[in-house]
Formats: structure tokens, sequence, C-alpha cells
């Protein structure tokens, strides 16, 4: 042995000798090198290219000679005719090791390849889908041993792949003798693997060889939207991104009114149900024509959503969830068929929703977890999804605490007065001079400030509609700041903050914007009543969090992970000078964009990812806030702006927010008396 | 421990001491004793009643006083006023031990109750069937601990059960929290309790205790008729019995015409598919209204059916059957829902398919081999179900061995000249006399023979219309004791036998049975075509069995049993005769009547008789008839009636045959001269 010819890998470093004549594949095997392949070695698939190195390396200790490896063979010369290989490639099965040798495995080789995530603070995906597939050579029928097909298939999987204990689709299985024949015993198998909940299963069996991707859909269902990504399971690649509105708007624009419309129409949890149902293929249609594709081939599909939408996707009446004690009729991850779900995808499609973690803590926010990784931080981070419900994590590998809370859709420019969905047009960006009180606003569409030259082109064709989420938290944080909105939250008069953008409007004020009526245009601004909406939004957040750090026993977070569509447009100082987070330190406040999305993906392409989060779920430790004392207590001092008691020392050293105080005793007592007036008339 | 009352259970014989105050059904599970529950101890069910026994127990060794169990509770009471209980028994789980006491426990209060077979060689089946009720009490949902509602009632069969694992169908799962609720977290749910194959799955809920009984269908699905057993799952009881012709009729009268049609005809086995499917739907609505109950109370349903029929109600083209080497499309045991099959029973309903044994050996003959178990025989049994194919098992605990024989339909008088299905008129039994060889027999609907007083007034009503299978058989055999059928199998002429029933019939002699011309009915003869139909069918048979013995190195079995709804109509005398079985002591002949359809049977109530019938098939050696030389060989000797070289020595020591031969050169020269002349013309 101590002669025979030693292989080394890269990047692995794994090595070991190897008697000559061995098969690169097969000294990878034996190493446990990550090296892919699905013919099995029969120079058919080319997943198993490998590069192999020549001359001196010091560093292992070799000298490779030119004839390392043996010469082509005819395989690899007819595959190289007729399909091309890069140079200096080789295919792993056929080249068979000679003299000392250092082998690279390039990155497409690998089985589990690393889908790499774009944040810096991200981890990467490592490719493990759970549709497989495997090229075999079935044993023919045999009158001595007659077993049927199917149980001569299963031998070649389990004997070829070691890929046991497999189940088959009664459609799969009608199909299955012609295919056999068709491909001379040599057939290809898609093979879903399962899990501890179910077991693998072969999905579909082409003839010969078959050389197409599989794909996989990571759907987030959200309450307004809709969002798909295609992933190509063999790379990882997101192929296509797509999404719609969730038709079930028609039925309510919030959750509430969703489970409201179910119980006053007898037959409405089932109309939603339908709804979303055919919106979700609408969308696969749409994705799928996108990526040029057919939607027979998507396999493998995962979901998560917020509790109520889980319910009425699965088709139960979300009832339950609509009162306290808030029971969802399922909390653990489901494993289900696409055709039991009414989803028109491959015949066999499996697909996965990801568990939920209390009745108002859904499968998005486990995604969330699965995402973010709060179980797996050595700091402590504070994760905050960031919607109509604010889904809130808090915690680091010891411990992991969860709650939910009923921030409400002003965050999203609804219940503003001039709110209004992110879309061209409106304001997104935000300053108010501290001195003159004046505003300057960038709107959706352009880079351009409202007081920088070309901005009436910009504003030419969007016009300047209204403000979106992220605008109304900045114009809140800079009236604050500007001194123009005091901690309680009121706006002053122009006497008392000097400018006289600030008009009464009814019994308080408000602070104009952007007065476009002259072009017929809207007047923006900013209401005592927009205050109070964005105040009640921001304490109902805060508290959640608050309340799971008393519950961890801390009074601050190491980071802050904003999460969400949304989190991603956040500005960090404006939300902790609103008093929205806890003080942190700002490079310590980052966005995941949509976190939920990502936790999707990453539970489609790693099927370990899918057991790891079920654990997760199940370890986590739920908060309702609903039933804590002291979350009414945190959320009556997080009505300040930015709160009435916590001190936010990180904040206080960048932004010092002036001390004003705009509830005179004449006003109160002008309202008291208008108040008596009214009565008695 | 010494001073605690002592417990006896009868008929068990197990026993223990028990501290005063234990539940006589709590005493039972520790002891391992079979007492029934499912309600779980909540004196609801009333399952676990027993009977207490008073006074002395010499054999015992012990004295049982009046109040060896406390006095009836509140529960009993209620329950016995209620319900109304049999004198002398109490409720287990609620009656305590004070003293030493005797109980009994009744065949109805255990769990695995036997169910007896009419048959006396026949093993009884125990109790085991797949779906079980258990009623528990589920935790209320609490905001502390927010898990869903399955996950608790999951928690509930497990801790109250020790049912784990458990499944659960969408519709089902929809269904969940309205129930929990209407039973006040009280309910009883119907679980499927899977095999090695499938998970254990909750079927249905109900909220309280459910009080009902559940069903079972045990289907014997042959190529012309479809019979069904619709079973009581707790008892065990077949509440109704009932069949139809199997739709696939029309595309066919026997399997090679079906196979036929499907290459023939384009979308053929999808036609016969979905006539078979729809056949059984029929079925099941005709059972299910016999027995006065709704289909979708039946939840689990058991089929056996040879390997063609098997695939066409799959929706598996049988084109493979049709040709060698016979390749099944699967072998194994199939666990599948009702619903993919569309079968319309209970919507959660799962059905199984037992093992194939090889592609002309199928799971009826499976059925056969559960309901015979060879592989259980100390002595070597020959088990033969003979039908259109005959499937033949030989075998004792060591070994087991199987084929198919192409019998052809003359044992069900098919092919024959006057030959009938059995049916009222059709000539059953019959006898020849040696000496005056006239005829005697015996219609089916009559135990009077056509020599009897009244036989006149018998077939008044249904006249003699023709011979079914067991009346051939009875028939050739008769002939051939009689001297006028020879070995070889010519019937003599009216000198040859000194018989003027022999008549001329073209080339070859007829014997006629009965002349009802001038009545109007038919004129009854056996043909020599129909003798030749006979000889090939029983040596067909006898060849497969006689291959079997060489194969197991045996020239004699030890017993025979003949199964089929034909077997139990055939005479093993007149078998023997024939040859169409190997030489045996005629009380070593038994049949076992429909065995596929009782395999069927204990495959529904016995779950772990799924898994002994797979290992079974698995072990057992498959012999394919054609292309195995000697069975040529065999063949052409069996030919003979009885056969031309095997001795028969049991048969000739209790009838002795006489030596005839018919087959005189002047009528094979004469013979010879036709057929010289008509190649001249």
């Amino acid at each position: 042995m101590q002669n025979d010819p030693l292989v080394i890998f890269t990047p692995s470093g794994k090595r070991g000798r190897f008697p000559a004549g061995t098969p690169i594949l097969t000294a990878a095997r034996q190493l446990g090198v990550d090296l892919d392949s699905v013919c099995g070695g029969r120079g058919i698939c080319s997943k198993c290219q490998i590069t192999p190195s020549y001359g001196e390396f010091p560093k292992h200790g070799v000298t490779v000679a030119a004839d390392a490896l043996t010469a082509w063979n005819a395989v690899e010369e007819r595959y190289r005719s007729k399909r091309g290989m890069i140079e200096g490639r080789r295919l792993g099965c056929q080249a068979q090791v000679q003299r000392d040798i250092v082998i690279d495995v390039p990155p497409e080789s690998q089985v589990h390849k690393q889908v790499v995530r774009k944040r810096a603070e991200a981890r990467d995906i490592v490719l493990d889908p759970s549709v497989k597939l495997y090229y075999v050579e079935v044993a023919e029928p045999d009158m001595h041993d007659p077993t049927g097909d199917l149980e001569r298939l299963r031998n070649a999987l389990r004997e070829q792949w070691d890929v046991t204990d497999l189940q088959i689709d009664l459609a799969t299985l009608q199909a299955l003798q012609p295919v056999l024949r068709k491909g001379g015993w040599k057939v290809t198998c898609a093979v879903h693997l399962g899990s501890r909940a179910y077991r693998p299963r072969i999905m579909q069996v082409w003839p010969g060889f078959h050389d197409a991707p599989i794909y996989g859909l990571a759907v987030d269902l959200g309450s307004t939207t809709i969002a798909a990504h295609l992933c190509n399971m063999q790379t990882g690649e997101v192929v296509a991104s797509s999404g719609i509105m969730n038709p079930q708007i028609r039925y309510g624009e919030d959750l509430m009114s969703r489970v409201s419309y179910s119980m006053m129409n007898a037959g409405g949890a089932a109309e939603m149900t339908a709804a979303v149902r055919a919106g979700m293929n609408t969308l696969f249609d749409q994705i799928a024509s996108e990526a040029g594709i057919d939607k027979t081939e998507i396999m493998d599909a995962v979901f998560v959503c917020n509790p109520v939408m889980h319910h009425l996707f699965l088709g139960v009446d979300p009832f339950e969830l609509g009162q306290a004690p808030f029971a969802l009729a399922t909390s653990d991850a489901l494993n289900l068929t696409a055709a039991e779900m009414d989803l028109k995808l491959h015949p066999s499609a499996r697909i996965y929703l990801l568990p939920c973690i209390a009745g108002h803590v859904g499968a998005d926010a486990a995604a969330v977890a699965l995402s973010e990784a709060p179980d797996k931080s050595e700091d402590l981070v504070l994760v905050v999804d960031v919607g109509t419900n604010a889904e809130i994590l808090l915690g680091n590998k010891d411990k992991v605490l969860a709650c939910s809370s009923p921030t409400g859709p002003a965050f999203e420019g609804a219940q503003i007065s001039s709110g209004q969905r992110a879309a061209p047009g409106a304001i997104e960006r935000a300053e108010i001079d501290p001195v003159t009180k004046e505003p300057r606003f960038r709107v959706i569409g352009s880079e351009i400030w409202s007081d920088e030259e070309g901005f009436a082109e910009v504003i030419a064709t969007t016009g300047i509609t209204g403000i979106c989420g992220s605008g109304i938290i900045e114009l809140v944080a800079e009236m604050r700041m500007a001194g123009i909105v005091d901690g309680p939250g009121l706006i002053g008069s122009a006497e008392q903050t000097g400018s006289d953008r600030c008009i009464l409007d009814g019994r308080t004020y408000s602070y104009l914007i952007w007065d476009g009526t002259a072009d017929g245009g809207p007047r923006i601004t900013v209401t005592n009543r927009d205050i109070r909406e964005i105040q009640m939004a921001k304490a109902a957040l805060y508290s959640g969090a608050r309340l799971l750090m008393d519950k961890f026993e801390v009074d601050h977070v190491d980071r802050i992970v904003l999460a969400g569509a949304f989190g991603a447009h956040i500005s960090p100082k404006h939300a902790m000078v609103l008093g929205m987070i806890p003080d942190a330190p700002l490079d310590k406040v980052t966005s995941a964009g949509n976190a939920a999305g990502t936790g999707a993906r990453i539970a489609l392409l790693n099927r370990k990812a899918r057991d790891e989060i079920e654990q997760t779920v199940r370890a986590i430790h739920k908060i309702e806030t609903a039933i804590e004392p002291r979350f009414q207590e945190h959320f009556v001092n997080a009505s300040n702006i930015p709160n009435a008691i916590e001190p936010y020392p990180i904040l206080n050293s960048i932004v010092t927010l002036p001390t004003v105080n705009f509830n005179q005793s004449g006003r109160e007592t002008q309202s008291r008396e208008r108040r008596r007036r009214r009565r008695e008339e």
C-alpha cells in the first residue's frame, strides 16, 4: 500500500493512497470527498468533472507528473466531442490514478455546493435539496425470480445509490413498465428523499439519462402579496422571482377582517381558501412562464405564512385564531402533496409548510428564525419582522424567545392621512432642518432630493402622491428632532415651533410637507392623528421587544435585525429616535430584507434545515403579549417619542432631542370648554 | 405486598397481588391480561366488562368473599341504568379489588378475540384490526404553551394510549377544531395503525364517546365475479356478504382476452380499470345497503385478485403479463387510499392489496397461502386453487413452492359441449353402474337422484339444463371406472362397451346422459371432445403439482387442500380417478372453500397477518412452468386417465379401473383412409 499513488483533493485537503487504476470518483467516495454524480460513474452525466493539477506542490509534498492520470478513454472522448468540456477538466469516473496526483473539485462538481447569500453576515446555504436525480441500471425480469419491475427498480436504487425504503405514487407506478423498457432498463429517477416525518418516494422515472434541471419553489404567502422564488434544485440558483397580490384582499385588507369575513359568511373560509389556491396557481403559471419551463417540472415547494394565511391556505377555518386563546389547528410543520392542496405542479410534487411558533407567530416567523438563526448567535440578537403584525425574536445560542405584537398597518402607510403603499411618487425619505424647520424629501423612483436641481422633472411624471411607510417614520422622527413634535406626540403651533408649516387642523396642528393643490395635486401633511397612529404602532413593536428583554432579564441587546421588505427601507437612526426599537449602536442595526422568503428558500434547498427549524421552533419559548401585564406598562411608556422612561444613552450620544412640550393648559382648557358646550347642546 | 389481595384472571390464569383499591382494569393491564377498553377506564365504553366469581376455588387456592370487590359506584350504576348490563357483570375500570378475587374475562371483553373459523383444520383468526377507536381527553389550548390542537390530540393519544407517530389527512385536520370543542376536549379517534410500510394515521375524530361499530371489507376480485365480506372490525363478525359479476366480462371472458383487448384498443386498459372500479362501488353500495350501514362507515378494505385483475384494478396496463417473462409492475403488497383508487368508502379509508407471488401467481394465491398456511404445516401439504388458472402451493414449515398452471375454463363447465356454470338444473353429481353402464345423477337445487322417486317433480321447475364443473369431473371419472372411456381417453362404441348409450358422433363416440328432447329440453352427452378438454385441464393441473413435487424431491404428499369455490364441490375420489391430483389417502383430501376470500378476511382482521404474508410470499420459491422442460413430460403422462406412468397405489387399493383400450387398428385405418380420400378430392 505504501507504494500506491497518493491522491490529494483540494479544496478539502483530503488525501489517501489508492492502487493504480482506481477511478478518481471511487477515490473521492472512499475519502468522503464531496464529488457529485448522477449516473453513478458511467461517464454519462459529467457531474463528477475534476481538474487535475500538475507540477510541484511543496505544500502537499508531491510532484505531479504529466502521466499521473490515465489518458483519455473512449467514454471521455465521446463525452467531450458531444458535449464539450472546459479545458483542463477530466471526468472523475473515467480518469484513473496512475501516480501521485492533486485533484481540484470545482464548486459545480460538489454535491453540497454552497449557495452564496448576498449579505455579509448571513451564512451560505449548503445545497442538499429534497429532490434528487439518480441514474440506475435495473435488472431485467427473470421468470426464475419473478419480482415486479418496481421491486427491481428499488433494488437498483438501494444497491447503486443506497437509497432505501422507497414509496411510489400510483400514477408513477402506472407509467413504470413502458419507461423501463424504453430506456433499455436504464432509467433516471427523481426521488423525494423524505424526512423523519415522511418516507422517501419515487416521483418520476425517465427512460435513459435525464439531463434536465428539476425545480423547486420557495413561496412567501403574505396577507397582501404572494411572492415566489423558482430555484434550480441542482445549482441552488434562483431562476425566476415573481409575485402577485393575494386575491384574498377582496375579503378584507388585514388578517382580522378576513377572520371576520369567515365568521360572518357561511362558506367564507372555503371561498378564501379557493381564492388563495387559485392565486397560487396563477403565480406558478407566471413564474414558470418567466423562466421558460413547464409547471410540471416543479417537484418541491416550501411555503411560509402567518397563522391566518396558513389556516386559510390549508382549508382550516381561522375562527379560533380570532379569539383567545388563539388555538392553532396544528402547529407542527406539514408535509403534503401539491395535489391535495389543489396546486398544479408536478403530479407527484410534495409541499412543505414550516411550523408555526404560536397562534400569532406563524411559519413566516419560523422562516425568519431559520434565515437569521438567533439560536446560533453568540451575541444577543433582536430580530424584528415588521409588517401589519410584528413578529419578534430575541435570543442567542442559549435560548430564543418569540412574541408577536399588533402594530397595525401604520408602518405600511395605511391609516395615515396622506399615507400610501410604497410606489413611485410616494415620499420615502425626509429631513427637516432643525433651524428653519423646512423639510426636504425624496420620492420613490428618484435619488434627487426635493431641494435639489432636477426635482421638478422627477415629479413631472410621478407627481408627489403621498407618504409611504419609511417616509412617515422618517418624517415623524425628523419632526421630533426638529422640535416640531414633542415627546408625548403633540405637534406645536406655528407660534410654539416658529414654523408657519404648523397649521391648525381642527383642534390640533398639522405639519405641511408639500402643497400640490396649485397643480391639481394633493396637499400632503402630517397630522397629529398620524403621529398618534405611528405612536401606537411603534409602542406595540417596542413593548413586544421590551417584554422579551424582561423575560431574558436583560436591558439591552447586542444587535438588531430588521426583517421584512419594509425593514429594508427603515433608517436605523430614525427608528431609534422614534423608539421603535431598543437603544443600540447604529452599526449594529441591520436589515435582513425578506428574511421569511430567504428562510423558505433555505428549507427548499436544504432538507436538513427542515428538521433543524422544527427542532428550533419546538425549543423557542413563546410569550403571549395579550396576557402579560408588563406589556401594557411598556406600551404606555413607549407611547412617548422615543420613550417616557427608557434612557436611550447610545442614541443620545449622537442625537440631541429638543426638550419641548406643546401641551399648554390653555389648549387643554379650550378643549375641555368645547366638550362641555357640546354636552349642553 | 404479601398481604395485598390476590387477583386471578381466567381464562388466562394470570395472577398478581395489588393494593386494595386497584381497579380491575389496572390490574389486568399490569399483568398483560387481554382486557379491552376504548374509553381508557372512564366508565363510558363498557368494553372492559368482567365477571367476578365468588366462593371456594381450590384449584386456585383462594376463597372469594362477597365483598372482594368494591360496591357499585355512581359511574357503574349510571351505566347499568342507562345501557343495562348482563347479570353478574361489573365494569373492570370501576370495580376495585378489596380482597382475593377471581375474575373471568368474557370473550367479548378481550381485545384480541378469536374469530372462529368453521373448518376444523383451520386456525382461528385473532382479532387485531388495522383500525381502532380511542377515546381521549385532550388538553385545552394554553396561551403560555401555544401548541396546535392536533399536537395536543397527538399528545393525548400518546400519553393515554401509547399510540405514536400519527399522521392525519388534510380533510380530518380541517374538521378537527370544531369537533374538539363540541366534545368539550373529549373525543373518540379512529386510528389506522399502519405497519412497517406506512405510518399510523388519525382517520376521523368524533366529539365525545363514539359508540358505533366501524367496518372493513374483504374483497375477492375474480375474473368472473367480485365477492365481498363486510366485517365489524371490533367483533370480527361478517355482517353482510355480497357479490356481483365483474363488469370487465364485456371486454373478454377470460384473462388473456382482456389482455388482448387492452393491446388491440387504445385506452382499453383504462376502460377496464374504470369498469372494475365502478363495479366495486356498485358492490359496496349493495353490501352497505344489505347491512343497513353507510358506505362511509367502511374504513379499511383488503383486496385479493390474480395478477391481471391486480394490474387492471390499479390502472396498470397488463400488457407485460401477456407475454414472457410475465413481468409484474409491482409484486409487493400495496397500501393505498380508497380515494386514489376511486373507491367511495370513508374519505380516509385505506386499502391493502396482498402481494403477488409471480406474474401468474397473484395476490389471490398469496391469500390462499395466508388462509391455508402451508408454511406452518408440519406435514407436506399440496394446496390447489382450482379456477381458470390453477395456483398451486406445495410445502411445509421448511419451504414452500408455488406455480400456476393454465388449466383453462373446462373445470368451470366452459368448452364442454353440454357445459354450463353451476346453477339450478345443472348436473353436479353422477354415478355410472359398472355393470349396466347406466348413469344416475343429481342436479343443483335438489338432493334427489335421477333414479329416485320425486325426481320428475324436482326437474319440473329447473329442468335439466347441462353439466357444471363438478358434474363433468364426476361423469368422466365414472365413465373411466365403468369402462366407457379408456386410459388414453377414448370413448368406446356400443359394441365395445356393451352400452347403447355410446353413440357415434362424427368420427368418435359420445355417451348419452339424458335425452330431454321429447319435452323440448336438451340432449345431454359427454363427447370425446369433452373428454379431451378435461384431459388437457387435469393434465395441466397435475403437471404443475408434479413439477413442484420434483422440485421438493418427493413423490407423494401428505395431504391435499382443494381451494376455490369450485374446489368445495369436487369429490376427492373422482378427482383422483381422473388424475387431477396426486395419489393420496381420500381422507387427506379436503376442501378449503374460498380460501382466497378467507385470506383477505384474515388480512382485514389481523394487521400482523399482513406483515406475515408479505414475509411468507418473499420466502416462497416460485416455479415458472412455461420454462421447465419436465412440465411437458409430466403433461404428456398426465393426459392419460389417471396417468400413463404414475402408479396411484392408494387409489388402486380402493378402486379397480378396468383395463380397456378402444383404440382399435380398424378404426384407425378407417380414419386414415378417410383423410387420404379427402386429400385426393
